[in-house]
């Protein structure tokens, strides 16, 4: 990734960073080549507080002990919130997928975050994500329904699917969110599969 | 930045990573958003290795003496170097141009490193850049020639122009980078400026 000049003029702490913001998702050795140069020249605080940050994350960040959202404490916010729905979870595959769902602000149930999907042909199965721990609740608490949440793509369904037969004969309502055309969506544009589902979908008006 | 909900429920170190990143250059709240849950599904390793990077960044890297390039020690490895053509200095003014120009493999002389350009109307004087002790080390040192290789546009040329000026008593050869068709480029798309450059430096074949 580096050439020899690289190397052989920058200083040692230099080509680590740079090889440590390579590591990250969607930052390439120009980049963060860029990146170690711009914090060259901040002000001290910048990287500081950076370092601070990340290390912070790891150390008082964890996951909520009943929905496995990330939390501070022992429950997270959503949890810890009396106000919210006791009677439904929304089961989703990451923590960012709550957060997309709260920005809706549609809904006020709880949740319960998978942390991965079902993917047998990348080594992940029922007992890698936190699949079981979803029937516990749903026996242990008040829920009536299960809205499943999992993406729109093959593992995503494939997720659904093994969700809802595990969760069927727990007398629960299991629902799934609707499939059809995007808000602000252009007809002509959509892919066979969506504009299916749309169809599959409709609505009396 | 961050919507309402956002900050209800996500926790405080998520959120303070999530706006350290917002602060580097390229990188917006959703890519600062994608990175920190990037980082908290990431093993202990990864996060603390770069929290770890970012402190030695600026604990251990300073600046050359003698050209103000990156080091960790006093003189950087260019300076450093016997085998360097002591008779020349390529001035820049970042110390990423001095990367650029060694990964080239075609010179051989030293560097200085300016640390900015002269550009009054955003408060860059002459003292706000390393530009005195160029004239310094330009009576000190054996110097021949000193190669200008600010960057060709407005700013850079202007500093060009203050240091050719502070330069020519000293009795030393001036030179600045050519101007021409970039490599590899296609006549039809250079810009009118590129394409004069061009003509104007014309050489005999």
């Amino acid at each position: 990734m580096h050439q020899t000049h690289d190397i052989q003029i920058l200083p040692a702490p230099v080509i680590r960073l740079i090889e440590e913001l390579n590591r990250l998702p969607g930052v390439g050795p120009k980049t963060a080549s860029r990146l170690t140069f711009f914090l060259l020249r901040a002000p001290d605080d910048l990287p500081l507080a950076l370092a601070h940050a990340l290390t912070a994350l790891k150390q008082q960040v964890q996951l909520c002990s009943r929905c496995y959202f990330i939390t501070q404490g022992d429950l997270c916010a959503i949890c810890a919130n009396p106000a919210r729905d006791q009677r439904v979870i929304c089961v989703v595959e990451e923590p960012l997928d709550v957060v997309a769902i709260e920005r809706t602000g549609v809904y006020r149930g709880l949740y319960h975050v998978l942390h991965g999907r079902i993917a047998p042909l990348e080594g992940m199965n029922r007992e890698d994500i936190y699949f079981d721990e979803l029937l516990d609740r749903v026996r242990a608490e008040p829920v009536e329904e299960v809205i499943i949440a999992t993406n729109p793509n093959l593992e995503g369904e494939a997720t659904a699917f093994h969700l809802q037969r595990a969760l069927a004969p727990l007398g629960v309502r299991v629902t799934r969110l609707a499939r059809g055309l995007p808000t602000g969506g252009d007809l002509e544009w959509a892919d066979p599969g969506t504009l299916g589902s749309a169809l599959e979908g409709r609505r009396e008006m």
